[in-house]
């Protein structure tokens, strides 16, 4: 279903999620996505989060080349904190053009060249900012309604699940939001110049979010195949992306990005200063990291990871290690740090960054450049060093105002997760986890979605914030089309599973809906439920292919003649007929002897009206 | 690199898995594989535990119609109290010839008509009988030094994990196993007819073990594609394979697995035994099923999943839940039972089951027919009654010295898989516990594999002994080959997080070895020493499809200009070049000082040598 744009054929996937319709709520608009249930299963429709923006909205008009529409800009204005400027100028180097490879330039973005925002002197654009002086913002009220999903139905569920010291609501006000913001235990991305971002919460105390990996490196990858893994890893349920490209083209690749995204953008700004030094390391300078900091503010960056925590003194804690530091950024800050003998300029300069991050609201992602590479590594000296000086810096930041999230690991066994969440949460004062994975073993490249989902599922239910995703090329190689919706989709049921875990009252919602749906054979609406309705029809059908079997009451994993959900509806309709107390396991033989009796009375009855069907096959 | 069996065009995939040579050990040469690495890279070859039988083994020559060679065939001979004698006659109900289709028979495997073993009058074949007499067999020496993988380079390593009060020892004795059969908290599998089979334990104190489900049913599949799939999921790491046909030629099908199966075999007679009595529940009697147990006794099944805790009393409650019965055996009995007014006659003639499972040392596999389909039903009071009960049914069989593993859920959430593996514990005295998953969430059908995954890697953990696969075709049709190795290695993956995480001593030579290769950029090694190395080098060559590239200082994911691992290890040059003690996260602004100093003077003498190249990306 992909439109092709026929100015620069920068094609993305558009229309409707199979078997749900896109739907606007309340007076902001709250996009979300509602499926709608067979109308003879008397079912209500199920609503459920939606990230993919207006693509999947039939009566959007989507054209690449002019970007999104801004949802957020009078929101901004209104606040009358902001003014227009004239942006820094676009330089060669902004697209590594001062390497050897002066190829494969990419057009640049038609109306890159509007005036930017930032804070008027003296101002604060972040969301913290606002939230500390008690005001509610639009993106505040946005949330509240977006992370309400399924809430209206909460008297029917009763909590249940550990959430380890969260404080999860059973309805999400907007008073709650600017709460937990002002706290510093959740954070909404919202660079002032991504006015096309619809808002969205990262902390524990709301939804579990995943996050995306895409960019070109020197060696593969095109603008267009980024703007397209962006659509499509939203449209599987991508909260927000992270731009890693490298190589050329970056800021242009960036700009396209930016402007048709609804969702927040990460970066790790050292990436492109690097490639402004020719990629040597000792070659960096604060004044050409502020510069590009300054560049990607302007261009609507809503959180770079900054690794700010890699300290000169801990560098040779890594040496002892059996994969040293697997942080690109944190190497190159290692590096730096060596050749100077100094301290990181990124530690030393850290208030001034913050100066830049309030100016645009841009949110710290601070990064753990000495997160353990292996299983060997985990939970380390270097690790833990480097965890507690984030804390530091979090503390400096939150000083300022400004919305910071910590990332964390890596590759950490199960049995040391728990202690990479209590630490965070001691060090850091409650500021939103945000981890990759963590893969649980070493052992499985090609599968590292899966060895991370399992590190990823436990830690979101300890209280991680934003799961980072892992697609089954980690360590092989860049992710294609398919590995990034392998990798959204793994991570949303992680994410779900967390959900679950913590006794999130809406999480439940779902997972019922479905179960319903498989008992009574309604096909169609278990596929549509589902994460992914395309995989499961297809899966199905590979067996099945007759469209008569969406509505058979068998299916191929049995045959036609057995079926443990048909004699299960048979088992309810006794207990119902004979209406008798159900008995405990303590059953009495005498109670057990009644109970037999009258059961098979009515079976009699019933003119022995049971057989075996066909239906869920598990195990045995 | 399938052998097509010109005779029966049934076609097996042979030869070794790549990188890894088959080898021998010790008196009793019990199978491993050798997995070798660079030569240049001084590191000793890796041995791992190897399932798949004599199909990776160059030497063997494989005839699928004559079956694997008998190994244990002299153990047993040996021990004196085995006999010879007429089997009973195969009739045509076997093959399920009762109903209206008669197509599609299967020739029977040629040489079936073997006489089958069984104890002498008087006489007990299990494991556990000649363990509780301090004996010492053939079978628990095999399992002792096929468990031990990896223990030689122990030294090195030092315990570290939770294992929730297991035993694991830092060496497996056969004195070791022998106990652990004793006292019931492992079993070895080995029904005398079955002498094909390689000996392995299944218990909490041993390496985590996986089983894949295979087996057709009345709608899909065929005898050759099933022996294949056999095949095929022992090459990846099932550790026993359950044969879950249905529909016709039962007999005949079970036959040429089990002659061509090194694992052990698994099956649900009461599967079999409906279809003998055209799938009408109610005409189910003891006699027939007896007779079943008898018929697949005799070919060697080496466990049988026996639904007896499903009590007529417990029937009701599964009215109450969302999605009922799930399991088929389960539904067919509570039919039975509500059909007859009567308790099961599995529950009632347990005793006597017994008797037929000491004859030919057939392991019990009490089935949870009540367990919980849907999170919505998770750990409720018909799931906990049946556990009580299949407690009560251990002792029983424990009484007989016969050996006994209990089946486990099914659709948990994270928070409430801690409770199933405490109260099985407690109620089954540390019997192995055997459980399908379980799965996390109910919404992504198509990625059950990955639902279950993060469940079967926790219960693991916590002390399950075996994780039954689940497929991603799980709820949407029959496993085809593909997705039977996707299933079998998710598992194989989560069995190994669970041994890291309990502490298991061999379990992180593997992990340490494949990082180790990942850091030094031994690509090759790094493929042969993954769960599926043809699977990871695939991925690689997407991107970097040279033969140059597998030995090249840099991947696809960060180009040749940027490389954490590089860096990495100059940092370690350093630390050693200097070697000043490694400084502590809490090193004082003198220290840092002097160690900025003391590196960069280091540095300068290097002269400048530090440049990043490329390597390892993990998402910044």
């Amino acid at each position: 279903m992909a439109d092709i744009n026929s100015k620069l054929e920068i094609g993305v996937t558009t229309g409707p999620i199979r078997g749900s319709k896109k739907i606007h709520v309340g007076p902001l608009g709250v996009a979300m996505r509602e499926i709608h249930l067979e109308p003879g299963s008397g079912e209500p429709p199920v609503r459920v989060y939606d990230t993919s923006g207006p693509y999947t909205d039939p009566n959007a008009t989507i054209d690449i080349a002019s970007g999104l529409a801004p949802l957020r800009r009078d929101w901004q204005l209104a606040r009358g904190d902001v003014e227009e400027y004239a942006p820094r100028e676009v330089k060669p180097e902004d697209n590594g053009q001062l390497g050897p490879d002066r190829s494969g330039g990419v057009p640049p973005f038609p109306t890159a060249l509007r005036r930017p925002l930032r804070a008027k002197a003296g101002m604060n654009l972040s969301q913290m900012h606002y939230a500390r002086r008690g005001i509610i913002t639009p993106e505040m009220e946005y949330v509240a309604e977006r992370e309400n999903l399924g809430r209206a139905r909460l008297t029917e569920y009763k909590r249940d699940g550990e959430s380890f010291g969260a404080s999860i609501p059973d309805y999400v006000t907007p008073e709650f939001v600017r709460d937990e913001v002002a706290r510093g235990r959740a954070i909404i991305p919202s660079n002032v110049n991504h006015p096309e971002c619809e808002p969205m919460a990262i902390g524990r105390n709301f939804l579990v979010k995943i996050n995306a990996n895409i960019g070109n490196s020197a060696v593969a990858s095109d603008l267009a195949s980024e703007v397209d893994k962006m659509v499509w890893s939203i449209r599987w349920g991508a909260d927000t992306v992270m731009d890693l490209s490298t190589g050329r083209n970056i800021h242009d690749t960036r700009e396209w990005i930016i402007r048709n995204s609804p969702v927040p953008i990460g970066t790790v700004p050292i990436y492109q200063a690097l490639e402004k030094v020719g990629g040597v390391a000792e070659d960096l300078t604060w004044e050409i990291f502020a510069d590009t900091l300054i560049e990607q503010a302007e261009q609507g960056v809503d959180y770079f990871t900054i690794h700010a925590g890699v300290r000169l003194p801990y560098v040779p804690l890594a040496a002892k290690r059996m994969t040293g530091i697997v942080s690109r950024g944190g190497s190159i800050m290692a590096k730096w740090c060596l050749a100077h003998h100094k301290e990181s300029f990124l530690y030393e300069r850290f208030d001034e960054i913050t100066e830049i991050m309030k100016a645009y609201d841009v949110a710290y992602s601070l990064g753990d450049g000495l997160r353990p590479g292996s299983i060997y590594d985990a939970n380390d000296e270097a690790q833990f060093a480097e965890l507690y000086t984030l804390g530091e810096l979090t503390k400096r930041a939150w000083a300022q105002d400004v919305q910071v999230m910590i990332e964390g690991p890596g590759h950490v066994p199960m049995h040391k997760i728990k202690e990479n969440m209590e630490k965070q949460l001691e060090a850091c004062g409650e500021a939103p986890f945000y981890t990759l994975g963590p893969l649980t073993t070493d052992i499985a490249p090609g599968y590292d979605h899966i060895t991370s989902g399992i590190g990823a599922a436990q830690i979101g239910w300890y209280g991680t914030a934003m799961l980072c995703y892992v697609t089954p090329k980690e360590h092989l190689g860049l992710p294609d089309r398919d590995d990034v919706k392998v990798g959204v989709v793994t991570y949303k049921l992680a994410a779900h599973a967390a959900d679950l875990a913590k006794g999130h009252p809406a999480a439940q919602v779902r997972d019922d809906a479905l179960s319903k749906a498989r008992f009574e054979f309604r096909w169609r609406d278990q596929f549509n439920l589902s994460l992914d309705p395309d995989t499961a029809e297809q899966y199905h059908d590979q067996t099945l292919p007759a469209e008569g079997a969406k509505s058979a009451h068998f299916c191929s994993m049995c045959g036609p003649k057995f079926c443990s959900m048909k004699i299960s509806q048979e088992v309810r309709d006794f207990a119902a007929k004979q209406n008798q107390p159900v008995q405990t396991f303590i059953a009495s033989e005498e109670e057990a002897e009644a109970g037999m009796k009258a059961m098979s009375q009515k079976y009699e009855e019933g003119g022995r009206e049971l057989y075996i069907g066909a239906g869920n096959r598990e195990h045995d």
